[in-house]
This record gives C-alpha cells, structure tokens and sequence, in this order.
C-alpha cells in the first residue's frame, strides 16, 4: 500500500517514547570500550545527573536491563521466602510486584484496587497494622501506566515509615515527568528505567536505594547475583566508578545527551511542561464528548486515559490509527482492551505532539463511526497549549 | 529561554526541507571513496532514479552544487555575450534567471509579471516574435517558490519550439511535488536540486539537457569549466559513471535513499499527495478567513502563500511561528515581506504537518492580535485530509 498523505510515523506510547534527535544521532558515534576515560566520564556523568533527576543523594544503582529488571532487583534483595511482604496495586504494572512476589515464594498479602482508581493509603496502613511480623517491604506503583493514575507516593511513604517497612516505589513511567522527590518524601527505593520521561532507549534499570534498604539487602540471603545491590553499589562507589557488568554503552551515551537536556531544561520545567501536555490532552478529549479515564487528578500528567464511545469497536482504534494515520497510540490493556486510549505525554513530548494526538484521534473515531467535529479535540487542546505556553500576546501593530 | 512546550523544532520550508529519517542516518556511515565500486553503484543507480522523477530518457547531469549553481550552467552553456535571450518571470527565483543573463552580457528581454501571477503565455509568444534574431533561449520558472505559483510549462514549451528556441525550465522547488513530464511536454532543459522535494539534503543541483541544448552547448564558446555540459556528460556516459569532479559522496548516498522511497511510493502518489496536502492548506487558511495569494489554481501544490491580515504585523509571523512556537514557515520575499506567508509541502510532508502548521498559524495569528477560533485551521484542514487519505470508514461495531 503506498502511504500516501500518512507517510509519517509518530510514536506516542508512553515508552519506549519518541528520543530527541541528539539522543538518536549519538548511539551512531563509534562504539566506546567501557573502561576507557571517555566511557567513564560519561558514566560518571549520567550517574550524577541521575541523582538530580531522581532527588536524591542516593546513588542510583544501574543495571544492563529493561525496567523489569530493576524491579526484580528490588524483590531478590529485599525479600525472603516465606516472609511477609505487602504489594498494593491498581493495574497491570501494579501486579507486576505481585508476580515478582510469587515467583520469589514471599508471604505476600496483595492489595487490589480497582484499575483507574488510586491505592488507598488508609487500606494499606490497615494491612501493614494486621501483619503478625513486620513487612520485609511494602511495594506499589509511582504512574500506573496502564491507566494513567499516578498514585500518592508521598503518603503511602509516612504510612511505611510509620511501620518501619521499607518502601519500593515503581517509577519507572513517572520519574522525569511528574515529581517524586524521593528525600524529601522519605522513600527507601525508586525504581526506573532509562526508556519513558528519561528520553533515551529502553536498556538500562535504574534503583536508588537508600542506606536503610541497602543494609537490609546487605542482610538479606536471597539468592542473586547480576541484579545484586551490594555489588552494584560497590562498583559505582570506586573512583573511577565501574559497573559489574559490562554497561549498555550506546544506552548510557543517549542517556548522558537526554540527562543534559533535562538539566538545561530545568527539572521543575520539565514537570511543568508535562503538566500542560497532559491539561490539553484533557481539554481535547472533553471537548469531543470522550470522558476521562480515571479520577479527576490534574498531577497525573504522564499519560491520559479516555473511555472509547461504546457505540465503536474500541478495539480497533489504535490499530486505525497506528495503520491508517502512522500514529502509534495504546489502547487499553487487560480488561480494559477495547474500553479506553492512553495518549501518552511522557518524555520528549511538546505542544503539537498533542494537536497530532488529538486530530489523529480524532480522525480514527470518525472512521469507526463515531460524530465529532473535525478540529473539535485539536482546538480545545490548542487553546490550553495557547494558554499555557504563550506570555503576554504581542499585539497588534 | 526554557523551551517549555514548544521544545520541538519543525522545519516548514520549501528548501531545506525536512529529511526522511533514512535519508538522514545513512550520511553517518562511514564515508566512501568516489571511485569505488561501492560508490559507483550508488551513483549510477541514483543517476537512473532521477531520470525516472524527471520523466526523461536525458541524461541528467548533475553538478556538486546547490540548484543555483545548474541554473548557471544552463545560462554559461547555451548564452553568448551579445546574443539575445528571453526571461519570463514572476517571482525572485525567475528574476535569479534575468541576474544571470545580465551577468554573462546576454541581450535579454526580461518578461516581468507581477509577483503571484502566471507567466502570460501569449506575451512570451510575442516577445519571441519581435526578436530580430533567434532568442538563444527563454528561461522561465516552473513552480515559483517566492509565490506558490506553479507556471504552465507545457504551453510555454509548445511556444518555444514553434519559435525554435530552447527553453530552460527551472523546476528546482517543483520537481518531484508537481508533474513535469519533460520529454512529453518537449522541453530542453530543465533544472533543480536536491534539497527540495527530492527529500534530500542540499549540495547536488541537476540539468536535464536533452541532444538538442547538448549540440548547442557544444558549439556555444562562452567561457565555462565547472559546469559544463559536455564534459559532465561525457563523464556520466562513461561505463563505470563518472563525475568530472569529485561527487559530494554523502548527498548521493541521501539522494538514492529518497529516490528509492520515491519509487517506492509511486510518483503518481507522490503527486496526489502533494496535491491532497496544498488542499488541506488552502481550506486551513480560508476557515480562518485569510485570503490564498495568487490565483486559485488546484495545480500550485508546492507551496501555499496566504495573504496576512492587515491589522497585524505581519514581518513578525514568521518569527513569533519560528521562536515561539519552533515552527520555521517562509514570510514574503521581496516587496511581499509582512503581507504574506508561505506554508510548505514540498518533499517529505504529510497529513499532520499541514495540521501542525495550520495550528501553529492561528497561535501565532492570535498571538500577534488577529481574531480567529483555536482549532478552526486546523479542524478544515483535518476534514480535508479526511476526505483524501481515508478510504470508507470503517463503520460502526
């Protein structure tokens, strides 16, 4: 089929996300041996801008690994067999916690919070209260990506500390679009992954962890090895610092480039930005009759759900739009298939992202037979955007 | 400044215009000697690919040079100091024909029409009459970047032949966005570049030269080296193909990226969905009242000028749409500085471009104190879009 007037591709899934053009354009730089001064400075480098963007001054310990990998890390090094652990969840990457428990035989007493609906903290203290022996951790989900609900780290972090549970938080689609300052908040474990707001590939996850829990994994005879944090954390202490394994060079390099952008940008402008994407995503999808998924929460700024009009094949619609428009968008997931779309605004997003977004949305749900206006959702979004981004309007001569 | 939301940089030009990322990412491998086999085949292969774009069994010699540069070498191998010539134009680019001609001592009659209008074909027809000897040849323009006007090359090539002069037509933003089917039409010479709608960066200008305008290049004295007809295609002949001097090796590799995905595509598809495109444009600019410049002609599908709004300041569009907004569209040149501005979709663009333009449009219109609705541009170029990408709608469930 010729492509015609869609010849373009446009990714907008929340991760991997769209990488800058100079993220790109450095992984076609010659191959660095990792142990060469060229490689370390950039190591180096990344590490420390890590730290900023997480909010800490934990290191942020590293792996070779999808962002599922640094979550499995926090499971081998904090968890034993038969002892209890608490997971609270509202969505698929919730139940990733509750899977990883399993599969390392943990007493774990699983929360399960309607999908679109936020943890909440009171059920979870109440839990953490019921246990016989205290919680080896308590584990939950910073941006629940599959529904576009960002939870209340901050809270659920005073109800741990209440217990005296170390507290894991999966941020992995947050972290460099919505803050989560993990000091000041009081959060043992940020988990991430270099692929969503950290504007790089997918190839590198991420754990800041804190003294607490790094002694408790120091303490901890479950086995593991790759994923271990006290060997991690050794290596990235020497000076020069040093991975255990050999670092996902060309990952690390797009990553140095994507953390510099960030640092240029200014971190509270990075959260700004997202905050506006995500207001215009919300005004365009009103504006052409779709309802928000999720609750009313103008901090989930990663990635906004709308429920499809029933009268259409939800099902169909990314597919419309990804094979007919070029614009990669995801549905729901699970039980959600077919019922919502995720627009995502997490990464390198900007203002005519979301006109895109919003005019491809639209054009699919008049294809699968849905009435709206032509421009309806690309306008309402691009009067926020308008709003949002403009100063004074220059006036006229 | 933070770039906030407009942290996204669209380049809306009609030369340079943006690349395929293909044809980008393959000028980062490793450089290529000129006369090696491997170039070779990339150089003939691409040299066969232009002949197909330019609809001709010529030769199309091709220079290391911006398209500029084989304009001047249609002027220095077909004119003589002394020796009569005709120019027709309506634009800067065809007054570029009339400094040339001045610049090599030609006796010129220069046709000037008013900038965003058409060549008047009966005057040329005229002109060529009244000459007391045979014009060496009539340079006119085939799509006038500086006005959107496309010029009718096919009747003013039937004029030139009756007059037995040879016509060199300049088709360097046109070629490859609107058809110029040269040897049908019967026309010498015509010339472009790389940077425009053939998808490539700048650094190669072409001519097109069919035996007749070769012959009277050969027997033409004016002094030329660089860019002489005989010797370039005496060159490209050859068996290996080769260029007189040393080919910019990274646009060639570009170049035959482009020409394959504009083989790929069809260049009748490539037509419809430049036309399809300036449709959708002409409808944006009408929702938001503003008048298209030049005449309404569904052939001019190259570049679309609207004519600005006299309340506003019109010089600072283009940079309140540049600095603000990261969008780059062409203002007017010339005389039309501040009364127009110029929306491409010339080369690698494609339905959300026009959308991402016309939104952009009516931020910056708003900004600078026009009054139109947010979304309204944007809405009427989505239906037209609509109406030409889509086949049925899918329907309901």
């Amino acid at each position: 089929m010729s492509p015609g007037i869609y010849n373009k591709s446009y990714l907008m899934t929340a991760g991997p996300t769209p990488l800058p053009p100079a993220v790109s354009q450095v992984m076609a730089e010659p191959i660095l041996y990792h142990r060469a001064p060229a490689f370390i400075e950039i190591y180096e480098r990344a590490l420390a801008g890590l730290k900023r963007v997480f909010q800490t001054g934990n290191d942020v310990l590293a792996f070779s690994s999808s962002g599922s990998g640094a979550l499995e890390s926090a499971v081998a090094n904090l968890t034993t067999a038969g002892e209890p652990a608490v997971v609270a969840s509202a969505g698929k990457f919730g139940e990733r916690w509750a899977e990883l428990c399993t599969a390392y035989g943990v007493d774990m007493t699983h929360l399960e919070f309607d999908w679109g609906t936020k943890i909440d903290p009171e059920t979870v203290d109440e839990a953490l209260s019921s246990l016989d022996r205290p919680a080896r951790a308590l584990f939950v989900t910073h941006s629940e990506t599959s529904t576009g609900v960002v939870h209340d780290v901050r809270t659920l972090a005073e109800i741990a500390r209440k217990h005296d549970t170390i507290i894991v938080v999966d941020a992995v689609s947050g972290m460099g679009a919505v803050t989560l300052p993990q000091d000041e908040w009081g959060v043992d474990v940020v988990v991430s992954g270099s692929q969503k707001a950290l504007m790089s590939p997918p190839g590198l996850g991420f754990a800041s962890v804190n003294e607490r829990a790094l002694e408790a994994a120091a303490a901890n005879a479950t086995p593991r090895y790759y994923f271990d944090w006290v060997k991690t954390s050794k290596g990235q202490r020497k000076s020069p610092a040093d991975s255990p394994f050999t670092p996902a060079v060309t990952v690390w390099r797009s990553l140095d480039i994507a953390l510099g952008m960030i640092e240029e940008e200014g971190l509270e402008n990075v959260f700004a930005r997202h905050a506006a994407l995500a207001r215009a995503a919300r005004a365009g999808i009103a504006a052409i009759g779709l309802e928000r998924f999720g609750p009313d929460d103008d901090g989930a700024n990663v990635v906004t759900g709308a429920h499809l009009p029933e009268e259409i094949d939800g099902a169909r619609l990314p597919k419309v739009m990804r094979d007919d428009l070029g614009i990669t968008v995801a549905g729901g997931q699970g039980h959600l298939k077919g019922k919502i779309v995720r627009i995502a605004h997490c990464g390198y997003y900007g203002a005519f992202d979301i006109i895109v977004a919003m005019s491809g949305l639209e054009m699919a749900l008049k294809r699968l037979g849905y009435e709206c206006e032509a421009g309806a959702a690309a306008g309402a979004a691009e009067q926020v955007l308008i709003d949002a981004g403009s100063p004074e309007p220059v006036g006229k001569t």
